[in-house]
């Protein structure tokens, strides 16, 4: 097994020494001891927490093996000098390291560099005093095999307690913050920002349920930061009413009739809307009127709850406790989303209820804010980003949204989010807007949200899946050059839901707003990485955030690799790199040629197939979307061979795909209407990630003394498979200018399209082939007629451009 | 959808009284009301916990509705009389029921009954202060939408924060004890029993460690019950030692010698071996000197933690920390487990650590102590039970070994548990003997483990597959009439890992011990069931707990059904019964007649099988055995009809099968040994139950204010399957007259031989068909030597007795 650390950030010998002081690791009583030996003891002593005496010390000691055949208590007693070997025999069983399986007590430095734990410098085969106190400094630096810091390990184990109520700021290790806040006695209450809006037109601004947490230290006058998640979902969710509104996806393509629209025509203006006038303040207080006992927690939120971070979670317009409607995306829920950040920087007022107009400051707050969550949390993190408001120092936008046109369609056609055809934007307005979850309030404002509703299902426009001014005006990439936060990037390379596309724009849309921006791109679907065990992202987090929010000059900007993506092929590989989906990256062009895919052949001929099924078929595969996926892709199986073009190169040398591969036909479609999908393969036979990480450990991730745990996951290898889809992309053929201009399709007549793929970054191993497949109806994502259109290609006119990572 | 209570205590009106001044619902303030409308407004008041202010409480209040049109403040303020309408309105809603989806405002009644939720007593249409007072006690007794009572989620919420600290005793509701305890005061301490055992041979009684939680308020006199958990796993497991000795389950069958033995020439007598001296005692200390962080914990224990009661963990023989070895489930383990509960009873000692004798007493300890958990957990809790050791009240036995034989041997063969071929009680031993995680510990013990494994391995005899000594060590029933203590069992009827026989032998074996037993038959599989949705299992526990060990006399024992099973068709049901597996009931005869099950014809036929396959069906069966089963049963697919014998009935009126099936067989094996195997099928299109609970909700169960959180699951059907597995069974027909006398087989001679199939209860809906499989291997449990056999078998002197429920 393998760990990867990115976030051990270099430190000198002298403040080595301090924050080991700091931690309580070198007392008064150890000191100035010279011998290594009595040093190392004090300090197993001070680890071995369950130990209360000397004599349940010895004991634990004597569990440990420090040499092939001396436990580590006959070992220390006996002994005048520390050997590096039997430091890191010790020091691999605390890292709970099993010698049955990792490691030998013959040579546990091997298994420390092929584990790739960090080995602390020494000049011979001992420790002297000072080695020895820097290779414990980077002992607690280092990852366990159960995916956290050894430090990390002891805080579970409760060796922060005598810190708790005795320390009245953050307390920091190697460039990251300590749990030595009590979770069990943080503030929680509930506050109603006025945000300068009103969505469901009452004639008043609408007021905003804002759920804070914060350390009780902050009584005492501690200003903390704030990691803020805005989740529409957090207040409930309406699952019935949401699903019943589901749009139906087994309905024929139509033709659209042709425009000559420009982008001005489409493009979204906020309207000239007059606000109410803000309440009347009748008074302030520093005390809130209303609790909660449990938030819908993000596990990476938890964890900072007890290193002097409050969280604050907020659902935003339409949702439970708050005003407004729902709107998906548009600038009103970016408006919401941000006023939460304009109070807690101390430029907005709060209220404690919604009658009495009794003001509440944020007078606990640092005013450095960062924002985190997943899909849509992190959709709205890149959407506040992207109004430049102050005190919004940093984003981690997680499996993001960064224009909602790449969430819903694609290429002029409607395209589901992978897993749920159907939705829409209307559907997921429906879904989050919990004010449906109270009924007393609902009432009041039912007539008001069908009609809203139906804007929306109006402005989606699943007719012709065009880009218009509904779409326009929920797209952040023109607001890109306002983001002034930092960006930390996280993404899934096989994520279908939120595809990549989402986040590749952003990587390469803020790339000269002199922000900085750091990305994670991970083999996993629509997921969250913090308790993966092969990468220490949780601790990448805290060395960005006690950088960003508590202002620490830890170099967390320079440690932190700029781009960081997980090996496709080799489990428990992460490597850096310098850059991604660079559009100077040199590319490989491949001609098409019958069904082979050529850097060097190129034939001009005619290939045709049909998207019609038959009825048994066609139902089979709506039904199970999974075997029409093995069909399509199968290079054995007859049941799709009709019904798809098939190109292969032959056996390649290893090649890594970095960034947008792009299709190239000239195409024809017997009506007038028509649309292609396309598919890119890694042909061949290997153990590949299975869909999901394994789950290692139920509960078993802790880094806080008595207090809430997460699963420990890892991706594993599944059983042989003999292909994997790398990257897919969707047109309409009558949308070959743009999403929004129509033109016409002659029936029969070939035209010339372009098609940008999902961008990806894959390494397809030696002795693998490369593969395209075209076909129409993408019994996942597009809508599915089962039409009698058959599409044809000219060969001698399409390519395959796919660029290749320097 | 419909809840199920089976915990609710009736209670009559002044108890109730009682109760709600108990709980500070009832209170000076508002005890002397005359008005149902200020009552319930401040009974509402007390339970809106988020609010601290009136104008919060009145928020929150208009954000139910009572009636159609009005609000709940609205309607508080409005009207004189409290009607029953509006009561059940705003209860659903407490009760977190969706009008959209669980009621309509119209008629909550009709949604209560519906739902089966307890509806209070009331002669109009308007409440009397009475009986509002009576339908809000049990309104707290209600289960809501997500599985917990209404109590439960306002204790979850806050409600018992201000008894923390302040009251010195269990606090009972309705029977039940109610988290008043705070369990992050819990304190937490480690001792070491002495048992009067030397598994490790050292010369010195073996010491186990044992993890104590218990309130903070037995330092204060208090004297608490103890919930024991014996589980072999928790304190670690050698994953990749154990699955190393897996054995190989590919290899033929073997014609075993005949012999001739009597019961007495097996049976297990205990050894005469002279036992070291106890310890000499130097000291006494009250305090341990050792504590830990986080135990591995059981939901249910912790659930109890704030309740009243101390929680012990301990592993055993042969487990990190403890001496000894690992036996799998001898006496000398049983030992282990009792000697646990002695020293909670006073009648043992234990030493604060393993080298300085200073003992110990649980001096906190009320003397009663229950065992709790699942498979070897509840496995351990039956064995200690069979010892009648003087403190053991009453345990649950969930999933549960009865005798270790019929958990990896059947009739003779070698049986796997399901899912886990070659596993045997080696390995068992080898996985949990956790001292291996202690290399220091380890080192010393290294030889003799390797001796003591050998020995298991081979006493458990993986060559014939007898019942012999090493199995009648390991076999509870015979000491079923030691068992003092009441029992609770629980058992998956499609649990095929501890198969169902372990716990019906347990509950018709106790049936004169003059004990209260109970059981639970869920349509699981190996699972718990404390966080199910549908069923009030974690009360029924409490009920019963509160009743075994807090010495309340709540009649648990006349409220909890003798016989509680959930039923296999309609979701969301449980049935109580008086009896399961009664030998009294009445059996249906079916004759075999060609392909027929017939209660009516008989033919003399032979009918004749083959078991070999052909090799690439038999290697895709080994690594697909869900294909195998799928092809054994199916009626359509000709892969294995000439591999198998397969009798149905016609369509069948509606038939529930309680208890054991019998098959009689006339058979023949071609060669000179011979094993059967059996299926009894249900056969008929319909939606069946997914093999595993549906989750609800990750974490979404809590019944104590920050403390620890439960998946809500429940069962849901799947899609529509065309048969489901009912029970099975095996022989080896060299076992025809039981599992340790060997007979001979003669090749093609007939013999008659009986086979009792795995116990059940089944309801068989109307027009669906009964059917009977006789097959040879099962690529799940059996070995796998796909030899050249075939087994023919005499219609006319077979049938199958099927048991039905009267």
């Amino acid at each position: 097994m393998k760990n990867n650390q990115f976030a051990i950030r270099p430190t000198d010998f002298d403040t080595q020494i301090q924050e080991l002081q700091n931690l309580h690791f070198l007392t008064s009583n150890n000191e100035m001891m010279n011998d290594p030996i009595d040093l190392y003891t004090d300090l197993l002593r001070l680890s071995l927490l369950k130990a209360k005496s000397k004599a349940a010390f010895e004991q634990k000691l004597s569990t440990y093996m420090a040499t092939p055949d001396q436990d580590a208590l006959e070992y220390l007693k006996s002994n005048d000098e520390l050997s590096v070997q039997a430091f890191y025999n010790i020091a691999l069983q605390l890292l709970e390291f099993n010698p049955d399986v990792d490691f030998s007590f013959e040579d546990p430095l091997a298994a420390m560099k092929k584990i790739q734990l960090k080995i602390a410098d020494h000049e011979g085969n001992v420790f002297t005093i000072n080695e020895l106190k820097s290779a414990w400094y980077w002992l607690l630096a280092t990852h366990n095999k159960n995916g956290q810091t050894f430090i990390d390990s002891l805080a579970a184990n409760g060796y922060f307690l005598p810190f708790y109520g005795e320390i009245g700021e953050p307390l920091l290790f190697n460039g990251k913050s300590m749990p030595v806040f009590n979770p069990h006695k943080l503030i929680r209450e509930v506050v109603y920002v006025e945000s300068p809006q009103d969505t469901d037109n009452d004639g008043k601004l609408d007021l905003l349920k804002a759920e804070i947490l914060r350390p009780a230290e902050t009584e005492d006058g501690l200003k903390v930061p704030v990691l803020y998640t805005a989740s529409p979902y957090n207040q409930g969710t309406n699952d019935e009413t949401g699903e019943k509104i589901m749009h139906n996806v087994n309905i024929p393509l139509e033709h659209k009739e042709p425009n000559n629209l420009k982008y001005e025509d489409i493009e979204y203006k906020a309207p000239d809307k007059k606000l109410p006038e803000p309440r009347t303040v009748t008074g302030q207080d520093e005390v809130a009127e209303e609790t909660f006992a449990r938030e819908q927690s993000y596990t990476l939120n938890d964890y900072f709850l007890a290193r002097g971070f409050a969280v604050v979670y907020a659902a935003g317009i339409g949702t439970k406790d708050s005003d407004g409607v729902r709107t998906t995306g548009d600038p009103e829920e970016t408006t919401s989303t941000v006023s939460i950040i304009e109070w807690l920087a101390g430029n907005r007022r709060a209220f404690t209820n919604k009658v009495d107009n009794i003001e509440i400051k944020a007078w606990w707050s640092n005013k450095s804010v960062g924002m985190t969550g997943r899909s849509y949390l992190g959709t709205l993190a890149t959407a506040a980003a992207t109004s430049g408001v102050e005190g919004l120092k940093t984003v981690i936008s997680e499996a993001a949204i960064s224009s909602w046109y790449d969430y819903y369609r694609d290429g002029g056609l409607v395209i589901a989010p992978g897993g749920f055809p159907g939705e829409d934007a209307d559907v997921l307005a429906e879904e989050t807007f919990s004010r449906r979850l109270q009924p007393g309030d609902f009432h009041k404002i039912k007539p008001l949200w069908d009609k809203k509703l139906k804007e929306i299902t109006n402005g989606q426009d699943r007719t012709t899946g065009d880009y218009n001014t509904f779409w326009d005006a929920r797209n952040y990439h023109k607001d890109f050059k306002n983001i002034k936060a930092d960006v930390l990037m996280v993404h899934g390379l096989n994520d279908w839901n939120v595809k990549p596309r989402n986040v590749e724009r952003l990587w390469n849309g803020i790339r000269h707003n002199g922000v900085t921006q750091k990305i994670i791109l991970h083999q996993g679907q629509h997921i969250y990485i913090n308790a993966f065990r092969s990468v220490d992202y949780t601790d990448i987090v805290n060395l960005w955030l006690t950088h960003e929010l508590l202002g620490i000059d830890n170099q967390a900007e320079k440690i932190i690799p700029d781009v960081l993506i997980q090996d496709n092929v080799k489990p428990e590989t992460w490597n850096s790199y310098e850059d991604w989906s660079n559009d100077d990256n040199p590319k490989i062009k491949y001609n098409l040629s019958s069904d082979k895919l050529s850097t060097v052949d190129r034939t001009s001929e005619k290939l045709t197939f049909s998207d019609q099924l038959d009825d048994s078929l066609f139902n089979r595969y709506k039904n199970h979307n999974d075997e029409w996926q093995r069909d399509l892709a199968d290079l054995d199986n007859d049941k799709m061979s009709k019904h798809r073009l098939l190109f292969t190169t032959n056996n390649i040398e290893e090649t890594v795909i970095d960034g947008k591969v792009n299709v190239n036909l000239n195409v024809a479609s017997s009506q007038n209407m028509g649309m292609l999908s396309f598919q890119l393969i890694d042909y061949g036979n290997a153990k590949r990630f299975k869909v999901s990480p394994a789950l290692l450990a139920h509960n078993g991730l802790a880094e806080t003394y008595d207090w809430r745990e997460d699963d420990l996951r890892e991706f594993k290898l599944g059983s042989e498979t003999n292909y994997k889809m790398i990257t897919k992309g969707h047109i309409n053929l009558q949308n070959r200018e743009n999403t929004y201009r129509v033109s016409d399709l002659e029936p029969n007549k070939f035209y010339q399209i372009s098609v940008e793929l999902q961008p990806t970054f894959y390494r397809i191993p030696e002795g693998h082939k490369l593969g395209l497949i075209v076909y129409a109806t993408d019994f996942g994502m597009t809508i599915r007629g089962n039409q009698d259109i058959e599409y044809s290609i000219q060969t001698g006119e399409s390519n395959l451009l796919v660029p290749i990572h320097k």
